[in-house]
């Protein structure tokens, strides 16, 4: 499944048709790039002056090329970017890389342009890159068609941004990434990020694949191809702002999503969210490396009681657990450490490893072999007793440590008693214990991160070397194993897919919504539309008060005094109609039975149809709640109980549903339930641009629909 | 004010006592930087085997100098710590640094011996930085007494770390920031954090003071001396979570400050708090620069959309306001910038960098001139014209820029017409332009910060070294930028002062605490403590219904069911006496006039008394709000209205106090006023442990306290 892209990535011939002398020209850097592998395949330049561009006969021409070329870049002015694409394709051109610029985000005569010559390469069997792009790259085919070396490596680049991918490109080497491939997406008019992802998906040496987009084109399909990718994705996005959003609206003229709505979808397909290109190379080089698991029981281990402390703090806020070890985890450290190494977690040497620094190993292979700890993150002076003696580190002594980082009496203090090894003997030390890091992490396999003052030292990168991340900073390795630990379960809901659509909703009001969502196995109380006083006595008298009384077409029922509660009995209830008709006069009403309230909690559930991502669900507390705090979650619809149960679970106010000041706890699995089949509903009628079920009363002995609405697309 | 630490910082001479040739003793290191300054003063090394040490003569002991020593190094094993500290002050020593650990870290024994000590150090007329500490550095007076070398620069870095100490220091250089002082807190016996912090406040070549705490000892005076300190004061600590707090406690035997309360004292006294040491550099250099402003309202400026939204994203998650500009400085972008340029905000270049370099500076000359942007985050590509010549850059072709930055026709593809300059004429154009903008920032000084893909180029030199932080990061540019505008608007209320200790409060219980709090302003419905029914009736004869009536002296006594509400009349409230006594038999009542509820919110106001900070006021929403979401706010007491206001104005529920869904709006400043009477009654009863109005009642037209507890120390 997928497009065929091969001609793209491995094409038997190439020419870049706009190649130039000038410097300042782009056809002058794709040129130069894709003259770097002259034996892979021919490569032609085309300049419409014929001449010499760098060094070698340029032809005046495709057509003069004499030979058909698999896949032609296109670097001309706007005017003339039509006629080079037909000039391909009469050239037999199976692919086509379009860097001129000035269709789909100048304006909506581009976008017409764009659209025409993408229908043109797609009749012709053909595919097309751009336009308004960068180039391309496929470092495992010495494919260089962008102006920017990219160093080999496992990771395919998708960028809609250009200045972002030469960042990223900028920050993967310290980190000893590289990339597979580079695609800069451009306009996406015929070959999308879906069909990259797809095809990167599937290319063997593309071991993780890093997105910048701004526009997702069919989010959904680009979160399905993502989940099912069967290898990392890691997506930089902007937008949770209103002022980027404003910009990427302003300078790609693309629709964007909002910041919720993405998060969701990369919750549900297992894409690594991002932030920052800093934090993007932050997670590729973790997710580059090492085991990954489920659990995210960190053990903080360091030499320093400072370190320990801040980068626990900074595993929780990355979302780790950093609990207090168990008496046996405890017991078999002490028997490795000394009396004043803490063992609780975080793990302390305090002073141990310039006694031995073999304890830094010791303590590390009784950390894996813990089965309550799922990940360990070490931090602090580790590398520096070798840095200091080679050169590398910043001029310290040794071991340069003591005060509050807790060593005591004879470390620091240096008596003659008990003092440590001679410095040379500790930077051996430091880097027999890194080897030995490495033997332990091989025999019981879990997620390592290491903080580091000396990155850059032998030790460090001996465990560099063997796959161990190590950062300089500790927010970096907190993030870093936070995305290690991250791993979906076995078992855990992922990217629902979307039913067939089913039959139109006709009747889109009230009672058409509410028996829509009944025929779903949605729970709802009695209820009857009526017209008139007879139908109003007709109703009441199939089912018992106290009675609801419900004006229908309106907007703002509620707001508009168009709902009356707790109507006690037949009279209540005709009183209450003649004040509402006389009131709002409104065609029919909805007599319904009150539901029992007690201790029950008002939640929300809707979804909404987003251009991108298609049928979103939206969960929460109901009621003022929902305006004032925004206390909702997000998942991309339908949404299974299991999920729907979580989603609630993580609300900031979900301690209310599990009973608070004596009140009983409520049927979470109920509201879930309902909120599996609302989403269902939605999800199978394409032509509901929203529904709602509002409020979704939830009560210790089950839920049930109180109110719901639709608005057609 | 503060104690004189003249001998500390700038002595007449100096010895170590424990200097050693071996580099695995901390005497070597301390004494081998000691002797880095030999002409600056007499440096004494003391060995208690005499002979050589570091190629000079030792002393076999202190009094064997023959001299008076003013400061002496001690870095000796614990048992002789005492003695030499006798031989110090026996020679005449006004300052002691004492590096021998195994005093108070150690357990009850070893802080009564630094009790002691300290007690003599000071009847002794000297002073003592210590025990368990790492030494010192003064940069100003050549004095170098730990074993770290820093590099000199503006900053006092006070510190309870050594590895953390150590690892600012190498974090320091690149940002260009270098040290004033360093001292090691060690177990502050008797110099303490708030000494240092007062004496690096009068210390003319400090212009910032770094702190790493985990105990803060008297933390309001901590407070205090950074509030007054007329210069920035950056905290890193950690104890956000619960491991970092057992990790703090666990190796510094130290009492830790819930986060929370730390991060009040911070606000409130004007601190800069980071949370890991790279933070703490980013902020440094960034108040090291430039000016500061109050203003948050940011423009992001960028040639790359990409980099434009991701920076706006960060700018906001940073504190910062990223607001569309107006008409009138929109109109003004566009006459110095090209068509395709976005100028609502961010602000993009979109391919006019490459058109005229000088553009970048003429986009910033606009920003600065216009009223409505404080301050300006500049992002992208900058620096990489003039570095990818020079060699620094990652080997791009000039601009590499186009696609969905915004690049549009002409630019990336190279035509014949519109094409850029040539390179060299870019990379020139560059730093010309890098020169204008520290012009135009000189004419208009606001805080301006970089981020840069390339900040060693010649171009971000330039700016760096006119002042102008530069960061590779966008999150450490946007960090850096809320710093710089996070200066206290004139007016703003600061660190309050503590009221003189009121009469102690001699009835704790509910009637006595509603008398102390009814004299200092603090309305509450009319309300009778009784014991039986003839005094209950009088009561009721007081005033009007409807009751309340509270079963006193009880714990929990609305969980008990000592609380009945909305008793109507005298019946009613006879017959819930009859019953509540029954079930309770509590030895006295409260009946109070019920107050009206309507339209009201209940708030909570309590005060603990934090034992390093004093009392420090929570504020928030009541019940089970309170509860179930922890919308609270905190703040050191007594709390002045206006802060009290922006308390409740910052909660996470705050739009509920303007109404919502057709409610009247609340009497704010009225529970403000009320806030700030309760939190000064507080302040001025060290004697109470906590103070609590619970619900306090706001209303639109008032705010009433409707109960409150206290208990006593």
């Amino acid at each position: 499944m997928g497009r065929d892209l091969t001609a793209l990535f491995d094409p038997g011939s190439v020419a870049v048709v706009g190649a130039s002398d000038d410097p300042a020209k782009y056809g002058h850097a794709v040129a130069s790039q894709a003259l770097r592998a002259p034996a892979r395949r021919p490569v032609h330049l085309v300049n419409r002056r014929g001449g010499t561009v760098l060094g070698r006969t340029a032809a005046p021409s495709l057509a003069a090329i004499g030979e058909p070329v698999e896949l032609v870049v296109i670097s001309v002015p706007g005017a003339g970017f039509e006629a080079a694409v037909d000039d391909a394709l009469a050239c037999g051109a199976k692919a086509i890389v379009g860097i001129t610029a000035g269709f789909a985000e100048a304006g909506p005569e581009g976008l017409a342009r764009q659209r025409a010559v993408a229908a043109r390469v797609r009749a012709a069997g053909a595919v097309l890159v751009g336009p308004n792009c960068l180039g391309i790259a496929d470092n495992t085919t010495e494919l260089y068609l962008a102006s920017d070396r990219f160093a080999p490596g496992g990771i395919a680049l998708l960028s809609q941004s250009g200045n972002l991918a030469l960042e990223l490109q900028l920050r993967a080497a310290p980190h000893g990434l590289g990339f597979s491939r580079f695609v800069s997406l451009g306009n996406q008019a015929d070959v999308t990020l879906v069909d990259l992802v797809e095809d990167c998906a599937r290319h063997e040496a593309t071991a993780a694949i890093a997105v910048y987009a701004e526009d997702f084109g069919d989010g959904r399909a680009f979160a399905r191809a993502a989940a099912a990718a069967g290898k990392p994705v890691v997506l930089l996005t902007a937008g949770r702002g209103a002022a980027s959003a404003r910009s990427a609206q302003s300078h790609t003229g693309a629709l964007t999503t909002s910041a919720d709505v993405v998060a969701a979808a990369c919750h549900d397909a297992g894409i690594e969210l991002v932030h920052t290109p800093r934090e993007m190379t932050v997670v590729l080089a973790a997710l580059s490396a090492g085991p990954r698991t489920n659990g995210r029981r960190t053990a903080v281990f360091t030499d320093g009681g400072g370190h320990g402390a801040i980068a626990a703090d900074a595993a929780e806020d990355a979302g780790l657990d950093v609990p207090e070890l168990g008496a046996r985890a405890q017991e078999r450290l002490r028997s490795v450490l000394w009396g004043q190494s803490a063992v609780g977690n975080p793990v302390d040497l305090a002073g141990m490893g310039e006694q031995n620094p073999l304890s830094y190993a010791d303590t590390i292979a009784e950390l894996l072999a813990a089965d309550e700890v799922d990940a360990v993150l070490m931090t602090g002076y580790f590398g520096g007793y070798a840095a200091s003696e080679g050169g590398l580190g910043g001029g310290s002594a040794g071991g340069s440590t003591g005060g509050a980082d807790g060593r005591a009496d004879g470390g620091p203090a240096g008596g003659p008693d008990g003092g440590p090894d001679g410095g040379s003997a500790l930077a051996q030390g430091e880097q027999r214990a890194a080897r030995a890091i490495v033997t332990h992490l091989a025999a019981a396999p879990k997620p390592l991160v290491v903080q580091s003052m000396y990155p850059q030292s032998p030790s460090c990168r001996i465990l560099a070397g063997a796959g161990v991340p190590v950062f300089a900073a500790t927010e970096d390795a907190a993030r870093a194993l936070a995305a290690m630990t991250a791993r979906r379960a076995a078992g855990t809901p992922g990217l629902p897919a979307l039913p067939a659509p089913a039959g139109p909703l006709r009747d889109a009001g009230y009672h058409g919504v509410r028996a829509l969502l009944d025929s779903a196995g949605v729970p709802f109380p009695p209820a009857r539309e009526i017209t008139d006083e007879s139908q109003l006595l007709a109703a009441a008298a199939e089912f018992d008060g106290p009675y609801v009384l419900k004006a229908l077409h309106l907007l703002h029922k509620s707001d508009a005094g168009g709902v009356a509660l707790r109507l006690a009995d037949t009279d209540a209830l005709l009183a209450a109609h003649r004040d509402m008709h006389a009131r709002l006069g409104a065609p029919s009403y909805s007599v319904e039975a009150m539901a029992d309230l007690t201790d029950g909690i008002e939640l929300i559930v809707g979804v909404n149809r987003d251009p991108r991502f298609g049928p979103v669900a939206m969960v929460g507390l109901g009621g003022v709640l929902t305006e004032t705090l925004r206390d909702v979650a997000f998942s991309l619809a339908p949404v299974p109980a299991r999920r729907a149960e979580e989603l609630l679970r993580g609300l900031r106010t979900a301690a209310l549903l599990a009973g608070v000041r004596g009140r009983p706890a409520v049927d979470v699995a109920a509201a879930a339930a309902v909120i599996e089949r609302v989403t269902a509903v939605a999800a199978a009628h394409p032509e509901i641009a929203e529904l709602e079920v509002n409020p979704l009363l939830v009560r210790p002995d089950g839920a049930v629909a109180l109110d719901a609405r639709a608005v057609l697309l």
